[in-house]
Parts: C-alpha cells; structure tokens; sequence
C-alpha cells in the first residue's frame, strides 16, 4: 500500500479535539491512523502537558522513531518529564546520534541520571559523543559505521554484511580503513552489487573520499555535503582515523536550522524559534536589538533637537521626516540582506569587495533619484503654509537622494566588512544599518533644510 | 589519498591573478590542483566572459561534471555562450535532472538548436521533463531509476543490476512495480546486500513507500523528505505509476533556494539572488517593495499635516518621532519574522490563532512599557524649551506603550492571516507591517500630544 503524504493540512485537527475533551479511546484510535512522523509533527506543536498525554497514547514500539522524528528540543522536554527508568528505556532504543542531541539539551542531573540506568558500554559511547560541541561535526556524527579492509573482496564484504548482527537502516557506503583505523578509501552498496563478488575491494574503492574533521562547525559540514552532492559524509579526527559518519538527513536538519538562525538574527529576534516559547526569554532575546534601536532613537533625538528652531519655523519639515528616514532604512535593509544572503550560500565572494559596494551605491543613487523626486514632487503640494513648497521639494528631493545613496552603501558595506573581519554578517546588520541610516539621513534632510530654506536668517 | 576539504577559502585567490594576466597555462596549473565542485564554485563567481575562459582550460573529462556542481543559472548562462554543437556534446555528459536544470534555462531558440543535435530518444526524454514546472517534483525529477517485480529474488535482482549497462551513480533503492508501472513496494541495496540471495523481494521490500505526485511543489517534496529523513522519494502520476525519483541532494538545493528566496522577500529584495546581478532587473525588483514604503510615507505626511498648528509650536514633538516610530517597526517585524519563520518551518501550528497574536500583542506591551519608561524619562531631559518636560514625557511614554502593542500585533496577526488565506506569509509581511504601524504609531503620538498638551487650546 501506498502511503498519501498529505502534509500541511490545515483542516480542522480531531487530534486537538480528542485532547480537549480528554477521551483517550478516540486519541489512540486517532493515533493509530498516523505513522511516527505525523505523530511527530503534531506532537512538536503542542504543550508539554498534552505531549505527555499524546505519548502516553501511542504504541510503545513507535515511541522511539516518534521521538527520532521530533524536534531536539521538543523531544528533550518530553524525555525530561518521564521518571528516569521510563526515559532510560526510550533511550536505548533511539538512534545513537539522535539520543545525542537530545540528551545534549538535558540537565547534568537529568542526564545522569539515565546514562546510570543504560549499558555500560552504550552510556560510554553517548559520554564520548556529548564532549564533542553540538554544532560540530562530531555532535551530530553517528559512530555506527560499517568498515573493512583494502584487502577484502567483494564476496567477503557482502558475507559480513549478511552476517552482522545489525546493519543500520542509513547505510550507503563501506569505509575502508588500515588497521589503526585510518581512513584510505569508502566503497558504495552500489558497487558491491555491481562489480564481481571476486574484485578486490582496492580495486573498486573510491580513494578521492570527502571526508571532514570532528571539529569542524556543522554549518560548514552542512555546506561540504551540499556542494559535492553526498549522502553521507565520514567525520575522521586529525589523523585521518575514521570516528563516524554524518547522513544527508542530520544536514538537512542543520541547514534548516541555520537558516531559521540568519532569519531571525536579520530582525533580531534571536538566534532559535525556541527562545520565542518563553515568555521571559523572549523579552530578554528581543531587548538586545530594541536597546540598540532606542539607544539610536535618542541619538536622533539628541540631534534633531539642534534643529528646534527649524522645525518650529517649518513644521513641514516634520511631516516628511518619516518617508526620508524611512525609504533609507528600506533601501539599506535591502542592500544588506542581499550581502549577508549571498554570502551565506556563496553567491557573493568576498574577493571583490569594492565592486559590490559601487555597485549599490549606484543603485541606492538612481533609487534614490526617482523617489527623491517622486516625493519632493508631491511634497510641493501637501507642504503646508509654513515654507516656499518648491524650495521644500528641492530640499527632500536632494535629501533622499544623498540618504539613499548612502543607506545602500551602507547596507552592502557593514556586513562585508563584518564577514572581513570574521564577525557573522547577519548578527550586526540590522540594528546598525537601520540606526546609522536614520540619524544621518535626518541629519542631511535638516542640514540641507538650514542650509537652502534660509530659516531663521 | 584523502582530500582536505577547504571551503570558504578567504584567502587570496591565485586563480583571479592567473586569470587577470591572462595566463592560461598557469590557470590550466592552477584547474589540476582542484576537483571538479570547487571549479564549480569559483565559476559561480566569476563574470560570464571569464567563466568561457575558465572552462576553456577545464580537463574536457570533468567539465560535465563542473557544470553539474555549479548554480544553474550560471551554468545555463555558460550553455548559451557555446555554440550549439559544443553545447550539445555538453549537455549530452550531463545528468538528467540537471540538463532539465540548466537547459529549462535557455530561450526557445537555444534549447531548440541544442535539442536537434542531440540523439532522438535522449531528446524525447528531455523535452517530455522539460514539460513540467520547474518548481514540481517533476520538474526536479530523475527517471533514472532501478525497478524490478516482486516475484524476482534477490539473487536475480543483484544478477540484474550487475549486468545493467549503467547503474546511476546515486542508486539507494530498487522500485518494486507491477507490469502497468505502479509502483508497489521499494527494497534498498543494504536489504539487498544483507538478506539470503534466494529471498524473494515480495518478503522484503518496504510496501509503506512514501512517494510524492509529480505536480505537488518542490517546497513541498524538501518537507515530506525532511519529516522522513529519506535519501530518495519515489515520484508517481496520479495512478501510482512510477515516473522517477527525486535525491536528496537536489532537495538540498530546493530548501536552500526556498530559505533565501524568504529571507529575500522579507527584505522586498526580490525572491532570487540572480535578480541583484543585473542592474535593471535589480532596480525594478526592488521598487516594488519602495514604491510601497513610498506611498505609505506619503500617507504619513498627509496625516502628519493635519498636525501643522502643533508640529510648530512644539518642536519637540518631532525631535521623538523617529524612536517613536521605529521602536513600534522594530517590534512589529521580530513578532512577523518569529510567526513567517514558524509558519514556515512547522513550528507554528494556524489551529491556535488567537493564542499566538494575544501572546505577541502581551509581549509587545511589555516592551512598550518598558521602553517607552525610558524614552519617556530620556524626553524630559532633553525635551527643548517649547513644552512642559514632564507632559512630554507622558505623551511619549504612553504613545511608546500603545503603538509597540499595536506593532506586535499587527507583526504577528497579519502572517497567520495571509496563511489562513493561502498567500505566501513571507510575501506581503514586510512593508504592510511597516507602513501600518509607522503611520498609526505616528497618528496616536500626535494625537496624544493634542489631547494631553492641550496645545493652541
């Protein structure tokens, strides 16, 4: 039978029915018509309450790929609410780098207390991986690989293979490594099927292997596996000694994450959807760049406070503040979110520079042509009685063209630079671009404005 | 030998010197050192003259896989510069899920000329993937696939598979089909390798296959991939039939393109980084988001003239407009990029509605307070001469409260209610909550200080 993936339903949700009304017959029998990673899906939406009820409810022999399928953090909630002999049970039966992660997000307390309540050798295995960093290579690893020597022949390999005790359901490639473990060569399921079961396997061994180091950052692990096209990649230490193995579906996992990281540092709004559950967190996580941005505010109210005469005598002036400061931090914000993204995937080199910075320039300049005149032109209409409305139009006209102009460098500079100096583009841009966009555009629109309306003299 | 990995290089780059003194020998040097994807990578970079250049010196054994490394766009833009027969015989090395790619690409003339020299059958398959959108599963597609009968043994199948003429590189499973086509199971080469030759497939094979239909969204099939953490999916037509599959690798390419096209439209910043390459495409790009900005600042300024009499007697008003309001744009986009990023990713279910904006809109009145206490206090230092610092304050203060509540809602609001309609979130976010907030935060500012101030009463 086939299976229909219907994702992203958004009809009416009976699960959410069944919780309410708390009848455990219609949940179960709910449940039993999804597979684990619908059950999954659900579960990483709901509250931790309902998550534990909901589990309670489902086929014990799923639970484990259920929780596989969850959200790290959404899994690691519910492992932290079960009684410590329950969670050591669910966790024996999770896949090695997925109890990892999870684990990883638990209490020192908490995780003692079930790594006490495994094998020996299992919680021995699981204390190795968690000394790695999570965002490394070798957090998200897997140390269950298949291995052989150069010597073997295919018939060999394949008679190993049908006699090992477990055969992980991930498996596309045999490593090949001398026997300190070093790494010299993988060969594919494919070509073991494909080639003479008498071919050494020397002779069909991919030697050109990919491989990355357990330190490296999953970002860039996440970038190898995209650019050469691999579905898994061996993690080897710094002497080429093979550790373990990162699957395509991990990357996929961190890819997305990274991402979701960019986005929300773009706005600053934090670094993970998790810390927007929090009511409290969320503040603290938001405060950062508000701080930044009223910190700016009240340097442009500092500012703008030298111009009270000005502003008094043409409060006109006032009425276009918005649209200058405005169409600057449009303009800046979009320079910059093209850099830091094109760095990101590669788009842009950091190698020419200066192009890149001439370039927006320009185009905040002819940007900031039309809509400096498009909005003096109207300007000479709605400026009110206090000033001459074609002088004014003048005055916006040339303010949002130097503003522009500016915004635009602005905006592609910073984070080139930020990426120079090796400081994360997408932290910095937002905040910074916007503040500095904002005050020296106001700065330029009152300036002109002292300068060519004459008030006051 | 195992090859280091080294990306994201950011040293000096010798191939650009070689390539500046037209030094082809050095350059061809220089292309023997690297494999084919970081070739790829460099070309991505590099202008279109240079990348014929490049290419040029490329070892003709690796260009079709140089080609299949780099971004199609760059890649169809070298396709189009060949003449035709060179094209062809190029085209011809490639994979076809990226001659699909690349060649979708061309204009109708090109892939004509290409189309003609290429060998019928070859061309028929072409043209027949051609025909579907290129952001459907079809439209990324392989239809290379290994299929067999499930009354064949594993013994049978691996004697298939050794003598097939080619088995693509990228083989996971076997599809199992009935003789109409539909497909009925699949059975992985490690089922293969691991079970007694003399199994039939009937007893092995998975029947609880999750395919996708040809016509459903490539944003769609890199999510169901994602939630099932598979390496390859089984594409079918509406009866099931087996038309092809799709890896994981071309998924990788999907979700990165998708994750920058909604970052870009967050911006206004257009929906693809090729559209900031051309300097006219980049300009009309971004006016639509600006032209938007514009007109709700002139918007703003016909609103702010109706606050003429008391713009001029109290100047101060002005000095704060700007942290007025931009703290309630700031706060509207983190609450609208924290909901487009949920809604995005699954993290925010739309069956609970209310509970996110009631959140969001509690959230906003937090910080509203919080911040508006401190600008508030700020103003009266510094407020100017034309007003009674303590009342100014007051405005402020209170304006800040409501105009940040007001943002977070409208931030959070608006996405889930464009979701509810089936408008893409990311699209329309951006300069609606801008705009609407910028100029109701304005409107309560100054009416505020009308009432409160009591100014020209």
């Amino acid at each position: 039978m086939l299976r229909r993936t219907v994702v992203r339903t958004r009809k009416h949700d009976l699960l959410a029915d069944a919780l309410e009304g708390r009848d455990t017959r219609r949940l179960r029998h709910l449940l039993a018509r999804l597979d684990p990673v619908q059950i999954a899906t659900r579960l990483d939406n709901l509250s931790s309450e309902e998550r534990l009820v909901v589990l309670q409810q489902v086929d014990p022999a799923l639970r484990a790929e259920v929780l596989e399928s969850m959200r790290y953090e959404a899994a690691a909630d519910v492992v932290q609410r079960l009684v410590p002999d329950e969670a050591a049970r669910l966790v024996d039966e999770l896949e090695v780098d997925d109890a990892v992660d999870i684990l990883g997000r638990l209490s020192k307390d908490q995780l003692e207390d079930i790594l006490a309540r495994l094998d020996a050798e299992d919680a021995d295995e699981l204390q190795d991986l968690l000394a790695y960093d999570e965002n490394t290579a070798g957090g998200i690893m897997s140390p269950e690989v298949l291995r052989c020597t150069s010597d073997a022949t295919v018939a060999e390999v394949l008679t190993m293979l049908r006699s090992a005790p477990e055969v992980p359901e991930s498996s596309f490639y045999v490593y090949v490594v001398e026997p300190d473990g070093k790494l010299i060569g993988q060969v594919s399921l494919r070509a073991l099927v494909t080639n003479d079961p008498q071919t050494p396997v020397e002779d069909i061994m991919e030697r050109d292997v990919v491989a990355v180091r357990a330190e490296m950052d999953q970002e860039e692990v996440a970038d190898v596996v995209g650019r050469y096209d691999l579905v898994s990649v061996p993690v080897v230490d710094g002497q080429f000694r093979l550790l373990g193995k990162i699957d395509v579906d991990d990357v996929l996992d961190v890819m997305r994450e990274e991402a979701t990281e960019d986005i929300l540092k773009m706005a600053g709004a934090g670094e993970e959807l998790a810390e927007a559950q929090s009511f409290r967190s969320a503040v603290k996580v938001r405060s950062r760049w508000l701080s930044a941005a009223a910190l700016g505010g009240l340097f442009a109210a500092l500012n703008l406070a030298q111009f009270e005469h000005e502003l008094g005598q043409v409060p006109a002036l006032s009425f276009f503040m918005p649209v200058v400061a405005g169409m600057g931090g449009n303009v800046g914000t979009q320079s910059a979110t093209i850099v830091v993204r094109g760095l990101a995937v590669g788009y842009v080199g950091t190698d020419r520079l200066w192009q890149v910075v001439v370039r927006e320039m320009l185009l905040g300049a002819v940007l900031g042509l039309l809509y400096g005149l498009l909005v003096g032109g109207v300007a000479t209409l709605i400026g009110g009685t206090s000033v001459e409305p074609m002088q004014l139009g003048a005055v916006i006209a040339l303010a949002m063209l130097g503003s522009m102009t500016l915004a635009a460098s602005v905006g592609a500079g910073v984070p080139l630079l930020l990426d120079r100096l090796d400081v994360d583009p997408a932290v910095a841009t937002g905040p910074f671009v916007t503040t500095t966009v904002d005050v020296l555009g106001l700065l330029l629109y009152l300036g002109l404005a002292r300068v060519l309306l004459g008030v006051g003299v």
